[in-house]
């Protein structure tokens, strides 16, 4: 029996919630400083239980196996949001440094390592999971901004590590759920399906500004006004054009000039909408659109649609996820399957390697907030799930 | 028959427009050089016409008839907004310079005089009608800023110009319309019945801030979402609760934290409601006060009120109203009774003295806009309709 170690797990994170920390939270945005020593302090907890570590150009912590000629590979992120908690990303690091040592203690010189991988810029600071994309060579060019910042981090030139497909023969990420659906279900372990896509959409509204004393309310070409009403009829259509799983958000609204005496010339509503089935974006995106025919010209203010982003959704592979549900069933943990509407560095990683994710619950289902929080007899139970169905993986190869 | 000349009051509108020119707008907001060098010109035509100039230490700049022992005040602003247009403030200056100068011709050394006043920062870039309100001994104290910018102005210390109400028996206010009820009407002259009063709300909403992508609608405490509920809902109930003249704006949003992935927790709505029927504005309140009653609570958001700002309506002067469209018929021009939706230096005045407006008509109604106009045409007539009213007025005195 491979001996994992629950408070070897709470004491990393618990280290690793010292770099950046403010208050219970953690500020640590990729190439800070706080995240640089993070990730130098983790390369030389790597280095402690025998991994052997590297960091590449882009900030990516890689810590191999020695000896191995095939592995799994376990990683997330240690980078955060400026306000972000203590466990995105950092569970599953933590998780798969005490998995790797089990391992490693456990079958010193084996051809089947376990490797750890720590991502670069997992938030999108620079870009959305910059490290995983140049882990998968997806990453045509570095964003603007990122090689001035770098320069001055010392993080040095090293090539890029990258994803080796006759070494890496999985991949798992665990991670807090960041929503409230274990809790809720009253459940410790989710085994995640899949990782929902995204559609983003800005709506602009085009009227006219009008002094709001003067000018009689039928002669206004207001475009707040058009844009209120189109905001609340996008929660009715999307509730009947999207499947029980569809989330959307209409987060950001910016509106010219914003001052209360002046009718609105132009305003601008961004939303976005999430779900794992293609079929149920796609018609997200048919309702907003015949939404936006309807309400164009409505009183003479122009309504128009531009897309501003798309990510396609990503089914996580079935037999690891087998894996982890029997492992959770092992340790007489309650599991569920359920889908991520979060993004992670295991979505670009899919794409190349079969991979898996396990979430435990959030509390309050918070998280990129100071609040974020996990139980921790649910953290150690976590650790004990995923190392056993990575170590069933393992044993597999 | 008195003379007023319309090419004269062209020529200084034109002169005034060049200071602070920028296309075939102005920016000269209060205090700035462009404002105080427009307001030391005017000073030295107040002069050359044979009124006594003096600016006191807010920026008002007054031009008194010598030989007089009571007059009718003329005037209005020469500051702008930011982006302000050539003509509002200035006509009514314009039409007083030439209006005082034919009376003086006409009546040199007479114990009725016609006095010129162009009050400071009409426009608010300090306090709305800080100018006016210092004339009327309603300005408690300077708002922030204001002493320190004055310093490097070289405005001086000159005791506050203040109302005689022995001297000025009657104010009268030229101004464009701002709005477009006279253009519609395709009538030259208007009337103005009072000044809107204006009560101003912040609508809060206080929700839960969650990821967008990880947390199922129905769990959500959206305060983005009732605020488009409500925004919309406002319209159709301030719709029932006015009167027909009733204008209201929800110009202004704020949404933390704004982002497209992260459920709003907290939002804010500043609208503002106009009218000059102080039943009309309880009525409105009133609505308003029930909605917030309503939605308050709805999908775990609360909802919460706040008064922003009042003022009281004003109605102007019955018989000055009587002398202004008597003087539009003398000239066969078309009036019409109108109530101003926007503000003036005239709504301090009719506190403190009987007190009327003229308006001529905006083309398309716009203003604060450096498109802001009106025909050369409408504009001369206007001066001749305000001449006959001020000295029919005058001659009674």
């Amino acid at each position: 029996m491979l001996n994992v170690n629950g408070d070897a797990v709470l004491t990393t994170l618990r280290t690793l919630a010292g770099f950046g920390a403010v208050g219970s939270g953690v500020c640590r945005p990729a190439l800070s400083p706080a995240d640089l020593a993070a990730r130098r302090w983790l390369a030389g907890e790597m280095e402690k239980i025998g991994l052997r570590a590297t960091i590449d150009a882009v900030g990516n912590l890689y810590g191999a196996a020695p000896g191995a000629d095939r592995s799994v590979l376990i990683g997330s992120h240690s980078d955060s949001v400026p306000t972000g908690g203590w466990l995105d990303g950092t569970l599953g690091l933590a998780y798969g440094l005490e998995i790797a040592r089990a391992w490693m203690e456990a079958h010193p010189g084996a051809p089947v390592g376990i490797d750890l991988i720590d991502f670069s810029d997992e938030e999108g600071r620079f870009l959305s999971c910059l490290g995983s994309r140049s882990f998968c060579g997806d990453l045509p060019g570095l964003p603007a901004g990122f090689a001035e910042d770098a320069a001055t981090t010392g993080l040095g030139s090293a090539p890029p590590i990258r994803l080796d497909p006759q070494r890496h023969r999985a991949f798992f990420e665990a991670h807090i759920e960041q929503g409230p659906r274990l809790e809720a279900a009253g459940l410790p372990i989710g085994v995640v399906t899949g990782i929902f896509g995204m559609r983003r959409y800005a709506v602009r509204f085009d009227g006219r500004a009008d002094h709001a004393g003067t000018t009689p309310i039928a002669l206004r070409r207001d475009a707040a006004r058009l844009l209120y009403r189109f905001a609340d009829a996008c929660h009715h259509r999307f509730r009947q054009a999207g499947s029980t799983d569809s989330v959307w958000n209409l987060g950001k609204v910016s509106l010219q000039p914003g001052a209360v005496n002046v009718v609105v010339e132009r305003g601008e509503l961004l939303l976005e909408f999430r779900d794992l089935d293609p079929v149920a974006l796609d018609s997200l995106s048919a309702a907003l659109a015949m939404l936006v025919d309807e309400f164009d010209g409505q009183e003479g203010v122009r309504v128009s649609l531009e897309e501003a982003g798309r990510l396609a959704p990503v089914s996580l592979d079935a037999t690891l996820q087998g894996l982890v549900a029997d492992a959770a069933d092992a340790r007489g943990a309650g599991s569920m399957p359920l889908p991520s509407g979060a993004i992670h560095d295991a979505m670009v990683l899919a794409r190349s390697v079969p991979t898996a994710m396990l979430f435990v619950p959030s509390i309050g289902g918070r998280s990129h907030t100071p609040v974020e929080d996990t139980r921790a007899d649910d953290i150690v139970l976590g650790a004990h799930v995923l190392a056993q169905a990575v170590f069933t993986c393992a044993e597999s190869l």
